[in-house]
């Protein structure tokens, strides 16, 4: 912990909006699934409490690999979520809401103290708007997540709406999270069809914009080609009507181009969630995706389910000169000593990130079909 | 730390292999790139001195996943690759293979501890044979890495020869390990070409077993598929001279079979080191293949490059009916209550093994080869 | 030639659409180039002065296969196209559309007296439309290629406008046509993004209704789904006006999902014209596709390019039951004897027509993508 | 029919093949059944009786594309295949090999007429060898088969032992054969894995050239590049035995790695016969396949199963320096005008041979495998 990251902390989101691309973190269920320590589907919350080194650990890298920011752990953790869902935790009659966010806080604070971070607190959509149980119900809902982000602001920097299916919710919870006098970002999981009520993209997003909110924009479920559409078509839409809320994306680390028309994403995929991996991004897929996300205009970017330490890495490291600064662990990645001292001269081609660029990996898998359903 | 676990460690490597099919543990230096920890290539050694907690994290989910042993996280420790390889070692001028070997036992010591696994001492192929450096150099060099698992035998329980390209090499690195009276494993990294002078599968796999070693088999370089059939000529020359040496395997993570007759196996890819995400097994391929490889005979199975924990666990849930336990994180896995509470058909049948066996998972990416070279 | 052709001859067009489903004959040019006939590109005519004899088994191999209908093979017989075009023909400056055509109405009346047949004039889109000509030019075009047909009227069952880019040119080729006083069939070469000049398909549909043709659809440049889809759209969008002029649709024979949204269909393909074999339909999709199209209310469907004999045949034997009738070949298709004897069970397997349609043919070639552009 | 081609024939096959490398011609059953003239299976001899016409224009289109040699249409006529064999012929019991010979002798000779080609006799392996029926009636069922080439000398110029999968069945036909003083070809169906006997490709290639036979070598059941490799065992064989027979080859027309190391060739795939379509070769992999074929010393290079008259035509165009002359219809194929005078950049690439001999052609089925068993 130096003075410079004390510098930069006391910035904010805002700030660091204005100098130039910030780096979001990555997946945190879908990794911690993985090495053990949360089931797949939902997803967080019981990790956060039972496994709280795991979890520090996996954010940790994410800010090694150039992440300015560490969302708090707590996807998923909103009451009705957590008793009334169709989720089996083994918490689930044991702890609320209020307790898995401040365990949340706490691990997001503890590790961003240990470098640059901003921490970010997520707020998640709610049963209740599903089962339309009426206004009050959905904002005391809303209200019960973003408490302790309110109490712990000393240690929080901003909070995020995240993971929306309907604009109409989420302009409810923006209404609720504005109490809070904190910078608010917030993102939708849409693709091209719109929201899960059949709004259009182009009316999501500048409805996300005149909420007020300081940062709008898409993160999971759709792969990295079908987000940068959709984000076009956001911008587009912002441009026209002359809305200059800065946009951001976090999205899923998985090629899934036959679900762009789907409402939901790769959860319509066959190998959700147990056999993505053929289907996870390269690093030069991130890095072409962090180039282009940059060329339109996206200024908050980084990465959702599939999206791991190495991914964000990528993401920082495209954009470093729009950035003025290096991940700490760059001189990890290529070009590196080791390839150009080889003797094979296909490996020594390896030093130069074109030819990563350029190729096509293969899956090694030719009995296998490239698209699913 | 249980009694249990105590009566098991007392039991040692060959009375657990009388017991069932041990399970080893997964990749090291792919895996801690990704995360941050070290760079492609030439390998963990760095990781050990600098990042030790980023490394005992990894080696404990392996534990959690399953694993009956950890290895000391050495591999390419040895002087000769450390000061004269091709390789770019931050620690190459300061540190030697005793002081990585330490540190590597320490690790993975003190993660068995927590729980019931043994810990394997690693020693790896020298560049002295490579440049016909004459007996003693060779001899020397074995030693070196060597002599720090016998100061330490209190923590470690067997010794592993690994990753040999020379049938001739390893015989050496064997006899000199004998005088460890030690239990020996070993492993070659070899396809259906052979040795990387000509020598047969056959005449390796006999050669092996001649030299006394108590365990033989082969590691990384050529996937599950791969490793399968040079297992089965592996098994029928030992059967076909009436040896009955156990076998080992820890193969690659990744599929690739168009380089199955290549000498360098997966070091041929254009997809290596940095892009082979969409080459990476799914548990269920690995499910699979500990089945396949059981049945053939194996009796110790682990993972090299590209193995992460889950991958681990699979293992040790397809074998447990043969092992009479579970692996600790068993519960993470499918059937998971969350996907049959779904009001999903498809999501329903999900919760099903047999879902998973059949699925074959898609790349997502219509316009790349499902091969490359 | 018997008695029961003359009947059904008599009955025309129409009648026969009112009896159930007709069959269109399949591809000219390009199997023609494979056969060694005439070149890639543009087109018949020149195969149709210089080798009749090719072009007459051509066609005669359709009427065996269950076409109803043969066309006269003269697409691109226009003087605009044989003399002012972009076109290297031979026969350049030695002859008219006239010529052309009256060659193409005898070759085909031939074959037809051969058989069931009936035979539909073809008429070409014109350059004179493209270069802005004029009103009078562009209809002087038109009633050029139309003349020998109303000429031929006894040979001539009915006449097509075929393979028009533009809406707008077509309304002024039906207007054209309708001197003839014969029945009027004509498709446009569209597919989801509309016509040429931006016309939506729901547009284009109820405009090509509203022109009175008795028969309207969709030829070549897009696949057997993207036709699907964009004939759906069509059967939408008369069913909204209230229309009720029948469907037909010839589509492309080669599968390109990557061109679905691009107005020039597989023209933008790599690989065409030389090397689309790995795209060719099979009869089995050919099957699925007749059913669909069925389905959606088509009543007229045969093939365009890279739709062969094999092809026609799988649409007329699909639609046996709805037709009254099986094709003159139909035992050349499998369920056949020798397939049931073998003493493989694979084989015995291959008897049934659901083994085939639940197949998923591999092209043999894991190097290559699935997509290009 | 002018001097040169009178000349040329003068010459015979022997002379030829010092000339240059000579062209066969192609598939005739597979493309028979398309054209609806046959069923799929075995063979034909139906259609030669029944649509001789039919037969006569594919074999004219062979010539065209540049065949020397045309078979007489006769595989599987063999009295013991027509009558006790598994085969569905309508003319099952009212014709014996010798009508059908006949007829195929009269149809290619016609043909030939019209052209420059030399007319092969062809004959086929036996049941009585499989059935094991004794050497009197297997010599018996050879001497049938041949009896009409000889009596028909004058029109046929030499006669091909054909898809024999057993070198010693071979052995005895070529002893046969040689009572006729023509001369000799002969064709095995072998793959890597040898003669269905087990006798290695090696063995084969020796004995096949110890027969005397003036010119040995393969034909179908496997694709090009399977069928390169086996070529180049048999010249490797020849020559460390010294022999000097020429080679020849006719390889399937359509890609399947999977079946490389089967002893039925492509007879294993699900495909087979009737969705082979995305399999089937382009015209440049057999450009490739003809240049490599030629390199490794093959003189006599033809099709057979799927290999149409646009893949015989690459073939003579490929080779038409070391032939001294270009196929008939050459001028159909690229670089052709019209591609040269489109607007479009990447149409006017296509003038070049070496865009489509580069090109990596898609199947455009992303949701089906490459490969498939």
């Amino acid at each position: 912990l130096n003075i410079m990251s004390n510098v930069r902390k006391r910035k904010g989101l805002l700030e660091l909006l204005v100098e130039g691309p910030v780096v979001g973190d990555g997946s945190m269920c879908m990794t911690l699934e993985k090495r053990g320590y949360c089931r797949a589907g939902p997803w967080t919350p019981e990790a956060v409490l039972l496994y709280p080194d795991a979890v520090k650990q996996l954010l940790r890298e994410y800010m090694r690999a150039g992440a300015d920011v560490l969302q708090t752990p707590c996807y998923a953790s909103s009451d009705g979520r957590l008793k009334r869902g169709n989720i089996n935790y083994t918490v689930r009659h044991k702890f609320h809401t209020s307790e898995i966010n401040e365990a949340a806080c706490k691990i997001a604070h503890e590790v961003a103290l240990e470098g640059n971070a901003l921490v970010c607190g997520g707020i998640t959509p709610v049963l209740s708007y599903l089962h339309k149980k009426g206004d009050l119900v959905i904002r005391a809902e809303f209200t019960d997540q973003l408490e302790i982000f309110i109490q712990r602001r000393d240690t929080v920097d901003f909070i995020l709406a995240e993971f929306f299916g309907h604009v109409e919710e989420l302009e409810i919870c923006i209404d609720v999270m504005k109490r809070s006098k904190m910078p608010i970002a917030c993102t939708m999981r849409i693709g091209p069809l719109g929201d899960l009520n059949g709004v259009s993209v182009k009316e999501c997003a500048v409805r996300m914009a005149r909420t007020g909110a300081d940062l709008i924009g898409l993160n999971c479920m759709f792969d990295l080609n079908t987000t940068l559409k959709t984000i076009k078509r956001m911008k587009k839409a912002l441009d026209d009507e002359g809305l200059e809320t800065p946009l951001m994306c976090q999205p899923l680390g998985f090629m899934c181009p036959e679900v762009e028309n789907s409402l939901y994403g790769y959860a319509r995929l066959s190998e959700d969630p147990f056999a993505l991996e053929p289907r996870q991004v390269t690093r030069f897929e991130v890095h072409a995706f962090a180039r282009a996300a940059y060329d339109l205009g996206v200024r908050y970017i980084g990465g959702c389910c599939g999206m791991e330490p190495h991914h964000i890495r990528a993401i920082a490291q495209e954009l470093s000169a729009e950035r003025g600064r290096n991940p700490p662990v760059q001189d990890m990645c290529p070009p590196c000593e080791w390839l150009k001292k080889s003797n094979i001269t296909t490996t020594q081609k390896k030093t130069n990130l074109e030819f990563w660029m350029n190729l096509k990996p293969g899956c090694g898998r030719p009995f296998n079909p490239s698209c699913n359903k």
